[in-house]
């Protein structure tokens, strides 16, 4: 982990992010997000570098481990899951710092020894009292960690150390489950102690949009309702519910991703510029744009929900939603969600977001879609003009991240015929650097006390507001429509775009 | 011949662009124009079904032919050149219509030949009394022609018939002669009467500046000084004079090139939208757009010329202009020319527009590059962009026919740096129709009395008026510069955009 590491990340050589003296604690180890993200993305920010020679890790669960059976299983899921390779001297050096507690949430006991455990880590690896604290576990058991981190003396910060805590979403299920959870949050945690992850705004094409529209000259002058027509942001899954039955009935896609992922996207689109990117500057921008989201009048015709139903997906024949195990056949619960929202400001009245998330649709697909209003007037006979469609910026964060620009381009031949065309840039393709994991980034950024990816209090609160109504709605009013699986949904809300004279796009 | 000809060009399916009765007459049929060419284009049309069955191609010239000479010329000449593949059934129908008048440009005689040919073919083929003559001559034979023609009443329309003229460039050499030259013209044709040839305005990207701009809604709002720092038009040769020292040499590349091609380029990328697409609104904002073209005041900066010294191209040591066959060593004439033009009116004053042009350069390109201004403010740290250039939106009129934007995007790594990226649009990827030969569209639009792609009196007339000034700086002030072949021009020219704090593309 010296700073000769050949596997620096080449676009960290000018400011260099190193983590300072800290050490990571793991609620939940034995997960799959700990297994498959977690642990990975440590071994992957040692590997590149980033993290300090006495990192430690440490482990938090009920499993009768070891301190050598959890590395042993941190190292099968670095094995498994990490982008980098695998390199002996670091997995050796950062094995030095592992550590695991084993104990159930309300065991004092078990709090006791991981304090102990962390004084001792202080010692021996010099982590200098500095802890991240990540709650990988379901949201009931949120308050009961953060009480004992509490009770048991770990969130305090002490002669110039620190203490933070990671939140996992789902942070809340409406407004005010997420406002006691604030409650419960900062009766321990002080603002700046406290990352709640959305993964989402740690993928390289989500930051991206930052970039694209201020650190550019062209695309901020054509970012508003004198040229757009509409936005579509759009979050698709090929997959089921798989084995989630249990979390995942009750929640439904709008809660699982739009009051997130959805609205944090429609933040970064939307927002005004900031005057600087520093966290409070990004925040305070964030914050503004998703309180001057308006909710449509009529909530009948410009929100859909919906679940599958048996279908064909990559050829082979799958359940609907209420066949799924564990799903009680009257479940109302929406595996599709689609709302217009509007924003109330003077950038984008009168312009339509519109916000779809589903599972069982017709491919793995997440992107932002800037569509532009037609040209007020074509020089062009109408004949030469027949086959074009609405100039579009489409930011596409997964999968084949890049940017694609539609436009209007004169067909070869004789006349003048103009036909859509298409501009694309892959990150891929323009950048040998590859992209850190979400995680990789995340975890880092806590590690640095910078805030700039996270949503705050404000944001989290915000969008349960803008989501309640819907779900309210729905709760009272009839049942979800239904899509067979492997399709782009329900029919309901190709209408809801027909009836504004527009189309969902078939990304 | 059938409108169900297989090869009929699909962008045409929807406008059927295909000439009435009609025949073409080529003055100079045995040059290496008309070889490589007008009668490939000729056959071309013809195979794609856009002329008429009995359409009549006759050729003039001193070579003592038979019409089965000139036939097979033409046969040769298609076999090598055309475009499309060659079919003996089209071939059979145009041969029907080919005729060969033999003579000199001065024989009276000859010209007689030719007013029976063409109501012999009137007759035989049903040309209707349509002709066009296409002067493929030299410039001092040009005024010889029109007056021939007119003695012999091959001008005169009668009875709903017409006749047209098409004239290659050089449209005169100053602005003088070429007033003279209009002057001969008009006391022959009426204006609409009279195709002047600028080949590029047949091509395919070209014309596309028009769709890029007009068609679509989010270039045009950039598309101004506001944002827009300056505009670069490049015509970059790789070859030298090659065989054409006598036409070369007192030209030069201003002449050649700037006068017609570059400024045309300039007229189509700054004018204001016309109302319609028709030949006298596009007229009228070019000529308007030209007319507000403000030269340098101080010419010994803003401009620029140069003659290519030895130097090596594509591993091949070549000669200096100087050293080329049938040139005089104390020749002035420039094979580079640079010059900064404005453009007085509210869309562009203060931006400079840029055009150059030089044999023997890097590479055979040309482009039509509009540079933007940097973001007026940037919310990234300074070292996020210390790598980000400026915005262009870059018109690639060939080879590697397309549009190019340049942008900033993220560079994939845990820290905020912006680099720039490229998004391109491909003519040959994305569209499965090839483009016509420019000559192809121009000889089928001058059947058609389309003259949306013919430079006007008028156009010609104020490019002159452009460059006339500049010439006169160069003949009475010092010498050319000099840059080795293979190069990308001399350094003063390098020069002249440090000083504004600007450089050259590299395309």
């Amino acid at each position: 982990m010296s700073s000769s590491n050949p596997l620096r990340d080449p676009a960290d050589r000018r400011l260099p992010r190193i983590a300072g003296p800290s050490g990571l604690v793991i609620f939940g180890v034995t997960g799959d997000l700990s297994r498959k993200k977690l642990m990975p993305a440590v071994y992957d920010l040692a590997n590149r570098g980033l993290l300090p020679p006495g990192f430690s890790l440490v482990g938090f669960a009920r499993r009768e481990w070891a301190h050598e059976d959890f590395a042993q299983e941190v190292h099968d899921a670095v094995k498994e899951h990490a982008r980098t390779p695998f390199r002996e001297e670091v997995w050796q050096q950062l094995i030095q710092g592992m550590r695991f507690v084993q104990g159930t949430f309300d065991d004092d006991d078990a709090f006791e020894r991981l304090r102990s455990t962390i004084e001792e880590l202080d010692k021996a690896q010099g982590t200098g009292g500095n802890f991240a604290f990540y709650l990988s576990v379901p949201p009931k058991s949120f308050p009961v960690v953060i009480q004992q981190l509490k009770k048991h003396q770990l969130a305090e910060q002490q002669g110039g150390s620190w203490r933070r805590a990671v939140i996992e979403k789902p942070f809340g299920h409406d407004l005010k489950s997420a406002e006691e959870l604030n409650k419960v949050v900062h009766e321990v945690f002080a603002p700046e102690q406290v990352f709640r992850i959305d993964h989402y705004l740690g993928k390289e094409t989500v930051q991206n949009i930052l970039a694209l529209r201020f650190a550019n000259t062209m695309f901020e002058p054509i970012w508003n309702r004198s040229l757009v027509d509409h936005v579509q942001i759009t979050m698709a899954e090929d997959i089921g519910i798989g084995g989630r039955a249990g979390y995942y009935d009750g929640i439904g896609a709008a809660r699982d991703v739009i009051q997130n992922h959805l609205l944090q996207l429609l933040a970064l689109t939307a927002m005004e510029e900031p005057s600087s990117f520093d966290a409070d500057a990004l925040a305070a921008e964030k914050t503004k744009v998703l309180g001057a989201v308006k909710l449509p009048k009529d909530l009948g015709r410009d929100t859909v929900r919906a679940q599958y139903t048996a279908g064909w997906q990559g050829g082979v024949k799958v359940r609907g939603y209420l066949e799924e195990d564990g799903i009680n056949a009257s479940s109302k619960t929406d595996t599709y969600a689609a709302i217009k929202l509007e924003i109330d400001n003077r950038r984008w009245a009168g312009v339509p977001f519109y916000l779809r998330t589903g599972k069982r649709l017709g491919r793995r697909v997440t992107e932002i879609a800037v569509v532009f209003q037609r040209a007020p007037h074509s020089p062009f006979d109408s004949t030469a003009t027949e086959e074009l469609g609405s100039n579009a910026i489409v930011i596409r964060v997964q999968p084949d991240e890049g940017v694609t620009v539609r436009f209007g381009s004169k067909v070869p031949g004789t006349s003048m015929e103009i036909r859509d065309v298409s501009m694309d840039f892959a990150y891929g393709e323009s950048f040998t650097e590859s992209s850190p994991e979400a995680y990789e980034r995340l975890i880092l950024d806590v590690l640095l006390g910078d805030s700039n990816l996270f949503p705050r209090t404000e944001e989290v609160e915000l969008s349960w507001k803008i989501l309640d109504p819907i779900e309210e709605y729905w709760d009272k009013n009839g049942k979800p429509a239904q899509y067979p699986a492997g399709t782009w949904g329900p029919a309901e809300a190709d209408e809801m775009l027909e009836r504004h004279g527009r189309s969902w796009r078939r990304p």
